[in-house]
């Protein structure tokens, strides 16, 4: 059996929800699921609807296996709170055990909240720097949609600081983490990969900004290695369909640089997995979504995606 | 007759060609053209094309008026030259001495080379430039297809200059011109105008970078006046279907932000409009194209709905 760990994120969020849904609704009969999160919250929320009630009866019948965080006392549905954080905090970090002691090889993780996880002083900006710590390993972000991929070089930062996180190195070992992953787990032999420009019309020859000689430093240094990289390309010109059908996948300098074109045509199906970690790490490519939670409308498509991501790199 | 100036823009890029092409497929009965740029050059290089030929033969049949900006020497074909640049510059200024003077109300313009105007000696970044110092206001550049129209608050600079031109009063400016021009030219009456945040996720409430607040503070003074302006948007989510159908504009901080989900949508179709002058100007979305010049495989779709736009606004 393929062994897959799922957390639900925030109890405060939708992440119980799109997690429940997407397994009642996709359990492949080669697969075994682990669940960690807060079960108490979950009855008490979820068990009025029908697939809440599928989800239980499931963990009853012992057909998927739930990891309980313990009493967390009462959670505001929607709200930053310490407990949340304590809870998305727990089950994250009693999965990875899980992880590491069970031959499990892939994690599902369900939206956590940064707010919250300081509130219970956990000092991360979210799951990435907490996975990079645990495997003491450096990460790439990657966001994808069917062919469309996206590595970023830099991620959760302010704009005005990505400059100077643009580095020969940074670029080099995101197009490198993206050349294995590409090739490891999507099967694409030799894949082709566009490294993206910083600056509008790719700075026009150092006429606007002048970081591109550095990318274009990581890019020489990746073919020298036999990687079949490119750039740095015109941005806002790169994702057409024409280059989006030349490309295996894209590098990117900065987190909307590379997740505006991906939300743009494939909102609410993106998967976004982590490069560089001894297991897979997949995850949805939406937040909390603290609005909404509670309520039974959450859309699970993304997370079905990730789970689906998850077994399927599992069998490599 | 509604009077219509055309520019063929650098003579060494797809400027001659796409405005030629564009001309002879698209001249309403109740339009008149005057191109200006070198018709030497013209001649000699796409004489030999059926669509070459029919724009000569509407200059001999003065179906169209063809302005000469006189003998400028040998150009070469997709190279910056100093003969390139002036002539790019002086049809642009003889086109606009032009409209002053004899009621034409709007300007088609094909792309420019800055480094070839820099050769020449005019030190502009490009048309907005040079448009803007001509008429002496200050404008805005907008890009849009259909009903997707997104306006830039910076445009050609550095992405690490951002930041710092993120004013109250840039970002305020920017909406208003978009107000207006939505109003005036589009026909949207009170149009519902998104604005973007610069950061990753909008911010996150100051934790990843704070010029969301002074972007909130424009918008606030918009909507003070009346304007249904609304943000500042988390950039990633902002273009999905869903948004754009809810949205007549947007306004984005940088040309990046703006461009990568207009051209990811709808590349080869785009029209680039200055917002601020007193006429109206269009363009096509792309640049000079040395890689194609002179080949005559150049794509003027851009420049046709460049054309369409700048009749159907004359019209107003």
């Amino acid at each position: 059996l393929i062994e897959i760990a799922l957390t639900l994120g925030d109890p405060a969020g939708i992440g119980a929800e799109t997690i429940a849904k997407s397994v009642v609704r996709y359990y492949p009969s080669d697969v075994h699921y682990t669940v960690f999160g807060n079960l108490a919250h979950f009855e008490l929320l979820y068990s009025k609807f029908a697939w809440g009630k599928r989800f239980l009866n499931s963990i009853a019948r012992n057909d998927l296996d739930f990891t309980d965080t313990g009493d967390c006392g009462t959670i505001s549905i929607g709200c930053n709170s310490t407990a949340g954080g304590r809870v998305a905090y727990d089950s994250l970090h009693t999965a990875l055990d899980f992880c590491s002691t069970h031959n499990c090889r892939a994690l599902v993780t369900a939206p956590i909240s940064k707010k919250a996880l300081h509130l219970a002083s956990h000092f991360y900006a979210g799951h990435t720097e907490i996975l990079a710590e645990y495997f003491k390993c450096e990460t790439t972000m990657m966001l994808f949609c069917s062919n469309f991929r996206v590595s970023l070089v830099t991620t959760h930062i302010p704009l005005a600081d990505v400059s100077q996180n643009i580095t020969a190195g940074n670029v080099f070992a995101t197009v490198g983490r993206t050349n294995d992953y590409l090739g490891r787990y999507f099967g694409i032999a030799a894949p082709k990969i566009a490294v993206l420009a910083l600056n509008p019309h790719a700075g026009e020859s150092g006429a606007i900004g002048c970081e591109e000689s550095t990318i274009a430093q990581a890019v020489h240094q990746a073919r020298e290695l036999g990687i079949d990289a490119v750039g740095p390309l015109v941005p806002d010109i790169a994702f057409t369909p024409k280059n989006r059908a030349l490309y295996d996948g894209y590098v990117a300098m900065f987190h909307d640089q590379g997740l505006i074109p991906l939300k743009t045509l494939h909102f609410d199906k993106g998967v976004n997995v982590t490069l560089g970690l001894p297991i897979v790490r997949t995850s949805p490519d939406h937040g909390t979504a603290f609005d909404i939670a509670g309520k039974g409308v959450a859309n699970p498509s993304s997370t079905i995606a990730a789970l689906k991501a998850a077994i399927k790199f599992s069998r490599v």
